[in-house]
């Protein structure tokens, strides 16, 4: 009977699944079992800390349909454990395999490192257990298997990072590779089909009925899985759609019928004339954050909603049984062949974001706008939590672009890593142009060392770095002038170069609106096939105007 | 009725304690908190990120007797993780406060950001009660003050962290500033009388009777509460004594009567027979880890042993509920009345560490005896957890040295953090001089921004980073030639300047032993008060010859 290493069956379980890389650090519990690692064709790429590497596993995850990070029991975990959380928030599913020390090393009774020092080994993976849809420490080899199985179907199953603690004893330990042949669920089970064509009937007569149905291109429900039905949607269905923050970037901007962001208060009056006048809207992921729904400024009638979630979709108060990603493709065949709905044509009225005027300094709103021309078909975008991601709600992506944002956990430092995942996942796919970073300098301060990564694996970023000598998006929850919204000042342009000192790197340093505006026409800029890095002195008290209106939004919904 | 905002409340408990700085990274569930730090005389430092800030506070507290750490619900408490679980193995009481969302927002049933997305608010209290010995979510008004007591209370009995979770509508809430009149209790109760007499007894019996008695002094039980003590009982005993890892920089190395440290097998031949000759051993805050005990290496009979604990003395088999604290003082008295104890030499022969003739390169071995004649009276040391952790038990301080390692958790990324914090406790105590910190540039990756700060807050400090091109400790424990022990060779020089670009700092890089001892001989350099970082080339498979040792006892233990 033919065998295998647990640890191999591990490794060819993610192989099976779709993931080529595994992130992770490398720690002395693990690295027998990361000798493992390239046996199965799996390639490593080690990160500069663990958090780093829990993002950078996000964004490939985001992707590449599902990511692992590997680290080491106890700190090496812990540090992780921030990217897991925002990947459980915003389904994600991230394997998370720690290792742990071997079986006779806990049952020695001795204080071993890394541990509380209280000789008890199941703190860490409690712990994880609040954020994980399923955890196992793998025991022995009459059930490593079937534990690594639950745990894989699990994490694809809800979209949500799952835990696997394996130690160097059991990942040495052998199994008949037969398990291998019962494969690790991808898709969804099937809807019951009467179910399903009873929604289809539903939404169709909602849609038949509607004077002025809309779309609106939510981030949730795992986005990944189903942003491949959305462009065929809006082709088949011509009805204006929306993009949500976290929803921004999964499909193509320069359709005429896109209408902008709608985000609360923080929309362009078109937006929100058209979403909150809807008498029919198809909600594509709707995840109702306070940070994706402008403060939770949004004022739509939930029974005009028709709410496309990962296992339900529910008409106005009615909750179906039935899964999106399943429904969708037959919704998008009914609609086509539906003379009413495929004829029909939307008279609502659009409009673009407004134009801004060349200002002196580098405004907000200007640079926002400036951006819609700078980037080019294909870029990879990753925006940061705060100004730039409220800000970007006012660029428009081209054609072909992808774009990424955490706007429900909203943890700070998470695009810097994350854009490390993305860009590697998309090399992969072979779908990889270039990536486009815009950060903040604070931050970027909480995971700098990711510019170490950015400038290899054949990475070829630009990266934008919003310096306005502080938390600006705090300032304006609280604290105008006060010091611990500062930051300390560093020079980015030297950070950008010093991470990567053998290869050829540009950093740049701009504070102008009409020097930045010279460098976005730059052809040698737009087109070079190295590194780059923009760092732009800002106003620090300057805001996008999106930002501006919700956070007076807020401060009516939450401090009154 | 005179009344005080609890949140007041809580940072004067904390002045009240001896905390005069509060590290941390603002969120906004903490930023209205933060406008009353400076309203208590509390210095609030921020932090590139929440694990730098944990370290910092960590290396504070262990200098102070307490720190302090803010950080947001969600994202940055859980990046700050790693750094209070060290703490809690090790005895280092924080307080970690957590901004919580307000008492309305998380009734709302709204999705807020920072939350897993299900409504849930106990996620990561549950997860820090982990690794806290206290922890409380203030609810209101009529039990904040009993519940901030009760975790500071036992925060410092256990010497360990502690978790207070605050919410910005009861942090601006009032209570009776008479609930202040109650001290926290700083010190840990009396031991009962005649079990204290009966024990101190005991102990002098034992040391009369014993042939060969010496003294061990170890960082466990709270090292900074007791070690006050270890000067007098060493001077008054007259003993040989030796450090384990955790306890070196506790106690004057330039007594002729100290032995060296003692790890097991890694240890001096000296320091071994001394120590397991001993037909007595006065062992201060034993913590019998792995790293700590040379991965149980150590061949020395329990009978032989008096175990001085936080809460209990053990002789030989007899526990006696005693603590440490209270016994010593009492027993250095009584040693210093015993006309046998006070005029008792000791015939035990001790060695300092072997001269190391100067390699080319800069060698291990010399480079730890080098820097026993760079460093100066005062330095504050901290050393990096792996190589440098036991390259540095070969060194020899000189007196009033003090130095700390973080040795039972292990933690790399640990030590740039920490020498942060305790930096600025010692220039609050009137005791800084200089920081120098050693760690390897694997290490380094991890909190590479904590340069931001050591060069900001009137810290002056000497950095030597081992450069040796990957973890070259994990290369001992497996992967000799593997590709996940490199790391990316950053420009470490560039890296000091850039992340304080407008302070004088200076970087050196050296290669070899003549240039590096030519260095370490310059006045300029030995004398500087400005940044300094030494970025030293080094060999990757060399390693000081106590890991050596230790690392062939550990494939024996565990391996076997």
């Amino acid at each position: 009977m033919s065998e295998i290493l647990i640890g191999e069956y591990l490794f060819r379980r993610l192989r099976e699944i779709g993931i080529e890389t595994v992130f992770g650090v490398p720690g002395d519990y693990e690295l027998s079992l990361l000798d493992l690692v390239p046996k199965v064709d799996l390639k490593w790429v080690g990160t500069p800390n663990e958090l780093v590497g829990a993002y950078a596993a996000d964004g490939y995850a985001r992707e590449k349909g599902a990511g692992a990070l590997v680290t080491t029991f106890g700190p090496g975990e812990l540090s992780a454990l921030c990217g897991i959380g925002g990947a459980f928030c915003e389904f994600v599913p991230i394997i998370h395999i720690v290792g742990y020390p071997t079986s006779q090393a806990q049952a020695s009774g001795k204080i071993l490192h890394h541990t509380l020092g209280d000789l008890s080994y199941d703190h860490y993976v409690k712990m994880s257990g609040q954020m994980s849809c399923a955890t196992a420490i793998l025991k022995d080899a009459y059930t490593a298997a079937s534990e690594i199985d639950r745990v894989l179907n699990d994490m694809l199953y809800h979209s949500q990072p799952g835990y696997i603690g394996i130690a160097e004893d059991v990942a040495y330990s052998k199994i008949p590779v037969s398990y291998l042949e019962k494969k690790i669920a991808t898709t969804l089970p099937e809807n019951n089909p009467d179910m399903e064509k009873k929604v289809v009937k539903e939404i169709i007569r909602n849609l038949e009925s509607a004077k002025s149905p809309i779309i609106i291109v939510d981030g949730g429900a795992a986005r990944g899985s189903w942003e491949k039905f959305v462009g065929s949607l809006v082709d088949a269905l011509k009805v204006p759609f929306f993009t949500t923050i976290l929803g921004k970037g999964a499909v193509d901007e320069q359709n005429p019928l896109y209408g902008g962001s709608y985000v609360g208060v923080g929309s362009l009056p078109s937006a929100i004339r058209a979403v909150e006048d809807s008498d029919c809207i198809l909600w594509l992921g709707n995840l109702p954050s306070d940070f994706n729904t402008g403060m939770f400024s949004e004022h739509v009638k939930t029974s005009m909603i028709i709410d496309f979630q990962r296992f339900f979709i529910k008409v106005g108060d009615a909750k179906h049984d039935a899964k999106m990603i399943k429904v969708l493709p037959k919704l998008i065949n009914e609609i086509k062949s539906n003379s009413l709905l495929a004829t029909r044509k939307s008279g609502v009225e659009l409009a673009r974001p407004p134009k801004v005027p060349m200002p002196k300094g580098i405004g907000q709103d200007w640079l926002w706008d400036r951006l819609s021309f700078f980037l080019q078909p294909g870029d990879l975008i990753v925006s940061e939590t705060g100004t730039s991601q409220f800000g970007i709600q006012l660029t428009t992506y081209p054609t072909g672009a992808k774009a990424w944002t955490q706007a429900v956990y909203g943890s700070i430092g998470y695009a810097a890593g994350a854009a490390i995942g993305l860009s590697i996942a998309a090399k992969e796919m072979g779908t990889y142009k270039r990536m486009v970073l815009i950060t903040g300098e604070g931050s970027l301060q909480l995971t700098v060392q990711a510019f170490s990564m950015l400038n290899r694996h054949g990475i070829v970023p630009v990266v934008f770095i919003l310096n306005n000598y502080g938390y600006t998006v705090e300032r304006y929850f609280n604290g105008w002038e006060a010091k611990y919204n500062d930051v300390p000042m560093w020079d980015y342009s030297a950070l950008f170069r010093a991470f990567s000192p053998e290869i050829k790197v540009k950093a740049f340093k701009v504070s102008t609106a009409a020097d930045l505006d010279s460098l976005l026409s730059d052809k040698e800029f737009r087109t070079a096939n190295h590194p780059q890095c923009v760092d732009m002195t800002m106003d620090p008290k300057d805001a996008p105007m999106l930002l501006k209106g919700v956070f007076e939004a807020k401060s009516k919904a939450i401090r009154s």
